[in-house]
């Protein structure tokens, strides 16, 4: 585990890298509130070129849990503007002394890019609509949590997964903890490709036969105009609906990676429903962000101690 | 008084809790710069739906004081542009562990209508034109600390008071502490009802007779093309003119909630003249924000701590 | 040293001052990493008019290694847009008790004018084109520590020097510590008036001649259409090309105050190549800006403290 110098995407961890991380981040779910100091003295930078509050506070808590010192990029005042790459912008990072970036970006491939040629550690918070690994993770700890274990847990993604890049980790996660996976939705958000073992089904058996009913955000500022007349029409036919939550097998739970679009993937009435966990995957992703940025940080030397001896003085 | 849930408005308070977080916020004042450490590890969060940073500052500094962690929301990189609910956004905050938001909206009647439906303690920061309790406290604070006591003095607010949330606290907590009110401005910015008691009066009255001269700031962001030729004009008929600074009683002050359009609704000498409390009124800002942020979280218990119990490990 | 007030500039420094600032640098550039309590629970605020993400990342990182609480402004959010000066707002800052401002502005003098009126400590982080001090002491350090003395080294600064507020300050810094300086560029980004005892000299001699060649950056932004066709030919003419490092002296070191344009005033493979101190200045600017903040703030008494005694409780 101590080896893990980024965490790019769920593609480059193997089983037991993922299996630690959750029993790490379950160590945080179980200490809500407590201000811990493991990162004390140290910096760690958020760097949002995508718009995310949820996402950006998540990770901040997580960092001031920890006791990290925290800076926040603000793209509209940023020396991109300058036309500064995004390595140069992260060298000077690691000048100043900052030990992880957390990096959200709509360029795919930007982390692993980077990964090759930075030793500042990087996490990933959403590359495009390649991966999202930490909300991957607060999900699994979240049905780890409900269920006691993973494996052979049936889980069903619905919606917009031609764009999703929660979608692009569980495709990761899933196989390799055991875990069954089915998609469903509009034909036209459909990945262009489904991996093999992964079902596409329709509507009602997906909401039918899943433990875990996972409904995806309509990205309703890229479809508004091209696929759906409606969001009434995109409820009714794709959405979780209160007659299709009824149908749900007794047990199921309901879980959605946030913002939710009330009354369109999700009725209003079900966001917070006894069934839901969607609460409690917020609350699941500070955990898992606090597990993260621990394991990447906490073993690791600081680079600047040892270039230290090197340096001209 | 533990029994304050948010601070939405004066309109909500008895006379006794507006007496108590005076007398709270007076231990502060009296301790300048004293890092404090009652928040230590908790979170805190500022939602300004609309810009300012002075309040925000002034809110930042109280929350830093008290040790807690700060969480500060910017609206243009924001989820809420992907047509997320404040009350999602709230309720997401909850979940990560986050204790009390600082909000300010256009929206009057917004954090009424969340404090029915949140856990985490809310803080009226300006809504609308209805109340702005906070910066209500901090002039009570310095009235107080000025002439000892507040019961009979006698306050003349004057100026754009149709658009005012300043004026909308003063209006529900003056009454209650015995204090006379006084308005005075053009009569397109009065506001549409006038309370019982409350006497509107000419300019020369007004500042002739109160205690305590208050000038609002002129929003010429809204009026400018509408009511005034010019800022001059305004100046001469409504603003507090050199001339109208002499007529004022002996031992009357000068006050307004900031920031100031100086030679429109205030004299440019006057701003830091030796009646003016206006930087007072900014330092007691600090003072009387720690008073609420410690009144509404110190003898709460942590909800996540016995939500703990129920939750499903 | 103590009676520093302000950080404006390099002009209103003796060799004294500028020594000891440099020596309390290499202090703090000695112990990277180090989380010191300097300035716990005292407050500074970064206002930045214009955008740099890196210059206030630089002095954040400085800020909270130093143990103090740091506000930030952003001025998209302030209000500022109201119409408030910057007078007023530092005035604020001073009620709030923050004890030092960290402004950049493109007003030229404004600094200087409000350094006649405020308390707070104020600190350049650049003003139009006049100066940028805490980069100038940067550099100085960097040159300092790779040649052991800064007396009689020749320093090149190349590239657009009349936009450059970090050649302004070099030649108010550079004379007083001994040091030659040589000019290079396009002629018509030469300043308007070249200091005496300073030569403007071709690419050429600057390249070969220079201990230290310093490449600014073009900031092509202003003269995109104006003065050259294309960036490939400014790099011809006046960039530091892959055949022009050839040319350096034995020993000497390639150094840009960054953001870097790649391909333009440098060649890319020069800005991480072994003579290239500019990842080693970024670091130095944390250690340079922890010695000026200290510097201001350390021996001060805080002004309310005193003030107290005379405020009418």
């Amino acid at each position: 585990m101590n080896n893990l110098a980024h965490l790019i995407g769920l593609k480059d961890l193997s089983k037991q890298q993922i299996v630690q991380l959750l029993e790490r981040a379950q160590h945080w779910a179980e200490r809500p509130g407590e201000q811990a100091d493991i990162l004390h003295g140290r910096f760690v930078a958020n760097l949002f070129f995508e718009a995310s509050t949820r996402t950006r506070f998540s990770f901040e808590v997580a960092q001031k849990r920890l006791g990290a010192h925290v800076l926040n990029f603000i793209p509209e005042t940023s020396s991109t503007v300058k036309g500064e790459t995004v390595y140069d912008t992260i060298r000077t990072l690691e000048a100043m002394g900052v030990e992880a970036a957390v990096i959200r970006t709509k360029k795919e491939g930007l982390l692993q890019e980077l990964a090759q040629s930075v030793d500042l550690k990087l996490v990933n918070a959403g590359d495009g609509t390649n991966e999202h690994p930490t909300q991957c993770l607060l999900d699994l700890l979240t049905m780890k949590q409900q269920f006691g274990m993973l494996e052979g847990l049936t889980v069903a993604i619905i919606g917009d997964l031609r764009h999703s890049r929660v979608l692009g980790s569980h495709l990761h996660a899933m196989p390799k903890l055991g875990m069954n996976l089915m998609l469903a939705g509009p034909p036209s958000m459909m990945p262009a490709q489904t991996p093999q073992g992964v079902k596409v089904v329709g509507m009602e058996e997906a909401v039918q036969t899943a433990d875990v009913v996972m409904m995806l955000r309509v990205q309703l500022e890229r479809h508004a105009e091209t696929l759906y007349v409606s969001k009434e029409e995109y409820h009714k036919s794709y959405g979780l609906t209160l007659e299709r939550a009824k149908m749900m097998k007794p047990g199921a739970v309901i879980m959605h990676p946030a913002p939710v679009n009330r009354g369109v993937e999700i009725h209003t009435d079900l966001v917070e429903c006894e069934t839901s966990l969607i609460q409690k995957q917020v609350t699941n992703g500070v955990a898992a962000r606090m597990a993260v940025l621990e394991t990447l940080l906490k073993g690791s030397e600081r680079k600047w101690e040892s270039s230290l001896e090197t340096a001209t003085y």
